[in-house]
């Protein structure tokens, strides 16, 4: 290779992948920001929608120009062989180019170990020499930060579940624990919220949608939330989640 | 105040409350380091042992000479009543400075609303006008990286739970979720697990001690730790987690 970005090892290629945070550019870690300006390769998501485009525009303001960016589109709706054709592909490519000795980048939203599709792209890197992972804020820590939420303390307990998780699944976590950030919540809303007020939770949740972006909502009474949008919450940030604390009483 | 950092708002004091990570340096985020960079005056603990002055060292590469330094001495093993004369102590100062103009910086170590002893303070403070909470990289995201373990991926179950909790919450944890966060193992090691092997775990689990630090210590076979230090885990550092991801066949 002729890029020589680190000329004492010029033959040693690197895997960063890293988290990016939830939306805000200044919430990636200082060691992101710092290996996003010296990389000879960052990949990067590209999609319709702004799910697959927002990671991209979280680090454009650190990458450094001469940084080739090399594209790839996850198919969220294809079938299961579609979704690894294409993981199979990226997996291929990135260890070409480590092996060829460059620096390259690779970005998730959130943190890379917590609920990132590119743990389908670590299972294929078959320990691959010279990966790094970086992990990232999440969206359920930016969330409680912004709504000034504590999420479990002492010998309190947190879990963190998907709405598409089954049904039984999501109310043993409810009755389980002291903290649950449900995650996923967009076309579930309807179901969720009727969810918590069998529950007596619907005085403990708040929802967010967007955290940490110019589109950040919050709703602390999610009844309203309904009436506002005809129960459907079909108009739903993909990005939105709830907290609940059953022992908080901390709403400003 | 003579200070006017930010001349256009001579009188909007602000408390700006920051994760600041595991405790690698640059694992705090870029906002946490410019917010740092402009402070009048940053609060930090103090203290005999590692687990209460870690905060300060990760922060100081980002601090102005000019942000006065204030103490204060959390009493870790005192009674109740002490601790709360700490709290009450440290926000009123803090409500004080903050009501006079200043910019102020109070730091946690991780993330600031997960099991962080910050939140008592927050109750304190009674909605203060000008709070900023700042969210922090966890240490099982950092531990997760380091250790190239998913911790939750699609409709899979996370739980976050003290091992000062009672034996039969935790049992009900890792029975209920794929994936299980112990924080604060130190002591309970033994107990733990003997826990782990009763449920077959053993196999899935991995320890992290001072993740991300240059005392950074994993160990795959919690067998093989029990081995080394006769049992008793009072060896081990403070900080000290283990994860378990029941699907994971992830080591390498």
């Amino acid at each position: 290779m002729d890029r020589k970005l680190n000329p004492e090892k010029p033959s040693t290629g690197k895997l960063y992948v890293m988290g990016v945070g939830p939306g805000a550019g200044d919430l990636i870690t200082v060691r992101a920001a710092r290996i996003l300006s010296g990389l000879d390769v960052i990949y990067t998501p590209t999609g319709k929608k702004g799910a697959q485009s927002l990671a991209h525009s979280i680090i454009a303001e650190y990458l450094s120009p001469a940084t080739e960016v090399c594209t790839y589109h996850f198919l969220m709706k294809a079938d299961r062989a579609a979704k690894e054709a294409v993981w199979d592909e990226v997996a291929q490519s990135l260890k070409e180019r480590v092996t060829s000795g460059q620096k390259v980048g690779f970005i998730t939203l959130g943190d890379p170990m917590l609920f990132s599709t590119w743990v389908f792209l670590l299972k294929r890197l078959n320990n691959l020499r010279g990966l790094e992972i970086v992990p990232g804020i999440t969206s359920f820590s930016a969330i409680a930060a912004a709504s000034a939420t504590p999420l479990a303390m002492e010998n309190q307990t947190l879990a963190v579940v998907s709405c598409m998780a089954p049904e039984t699944v999501l109310e043993q976590a409810l009755l389980s624990h002291d903290c649950i950030v449900l995650m996923k919540v967009y076309s579930n809303f309807a179901r969720i919220r009727d969810l918590l007020r069998r529950h007596n939770l619907l005085g403990h949740a708040l929802m967010m949608a967007d955290a940490t972006l110019p589109t950040e909502q919050c709703w602390r009474d999610l009844d309203a939330y309904s009436s506002e949008t005809k129960d459907s919450g079909q108009d739903l940030s993909y990005f939105s989640t709830i907290l609940i604390n059953k022992n908080g009483q901390l709403s400003r």
